[in-house]
């Protein structure tokens, strides 16, 4: 298609470089562009410059924050004594937009992967057992919230062993059909997830 | 969810407000794009700055180009007595792409829309019929191949009208079943279209 402007291809490129964007949406969103007022333009370019100059990792659990110390951590409203651990910011997004949890986060960045070069000193995992160390913090529960991979398995298993002789509790999600789903539908590791976990009623 | 950094929230929305990406897969690129290298941060607000900046219509066919003048107009190895009318920059790629024509193109810019205000004088109607009209450029067909809607439809006899004193053929795109789709699923205006416009064999 060399018949296309050529700042026209480098943005389609740039698009199409994006998690989740195909060639068709990626031509779609090019368009959708040169046909934008200059100034929207102007409004996103900064949007993206902003965002990636301006956030930074909190200090205390390694979430995306604008300050040192990031909203949740600093709420003094929250149940301080409990940690979510999890792999990603995204992650706590998640907990966040459902709703269902008050507690304070750990982002680790990372699981541990040795296939890809990835040791716990390489994610924030000292700096959750420094949290898990300081009595005035008064953590009392970890709720290992890695994804049900090999490295996610691998990774809480390395932290809870760690925490263990600092008497913290730690605790796993449940693992098992997601509520709505249909049996017909889950994987056989799901479904041995389920049945391991059965709860009596 | 204010817990999270407002530079964040604001890339969310930028992407959110784009064709095609809803809540989620924002987040997902917003989040993809704090973990990108400042580098290549750079190098995406480049290209959209110079996308938007550097692109303009081509003088001929109001296609989008960096010169005064396409490349598809400009290339003298293309039948210059044909002229494919379309609606938009998009379906000169998607022509391009399937690589099965090779006259000309004229872009309209939309299409006759009494209902959105649009009338024929909004969009490049004029220059399509002076391009007709000039003896030593030999256009002897127009393709009219806009969509195949109200709208389409009105632009495209609208301008075959416009045409006939010109003594220049003018042909529609054939609509019908798509080819590998299956009847079944193929809506009932297409099924119309398709008994109508049958092909002796």
């Amino acid at each position: 298609m060399e018949y296309q402007a050529i700042p026209l291809l480098n943005l389609i490129e740039q698009f199409e470089s994006l998690p989740g964007i195909g060639k068709k949406s990626a031509q779609r969103l090019a368009y959708y562009f040169l046909q934008m007022d200059k100034e929207r333009v102007d409004e996103f370019i900064e949007a993206v410059a902003d965002a990636h100059g301006k956030i930074k990792y909190c200090k205390i659990c390694f979430n995306f924050t604008e300050d040192d110390v990031c909203a949740i951590c600093d709420d003094r409203k929250r149940t301080c004594g409990i940690i979510c651990v999890v792999e990603t910011p995204k992650d706590v997004a998640a907990f966040e937009r459902s709703g269902n949890y008050d507690g304070l986060y750990h982002v680790l960045g990372g699981l541990i992967s040795p296939m890809n070069g990835i040791g716990p000193e390489q994610l924030f995992i000292k700096e959750l057992v420094a949290r898990c160390g300081e009595s005035e913090k008064g953590i009392n529960e970890i709720i290992m919230a890695t994804n049900s991979t090999v490295e996610g398995e691998t990774t809480s298993i390395y932290i809870s062993k760690l925490l263990k002789p600092l008497g913290v509790k730690t605790s796993r999600l449940a693992y098992g059909i997601p509520v709505g789903g249909e049996l017909e539908y889950a994987d056989d590791i799901t479904l041995r997830r389920a049945l391991e976990n059965r709860n009596p009623i």
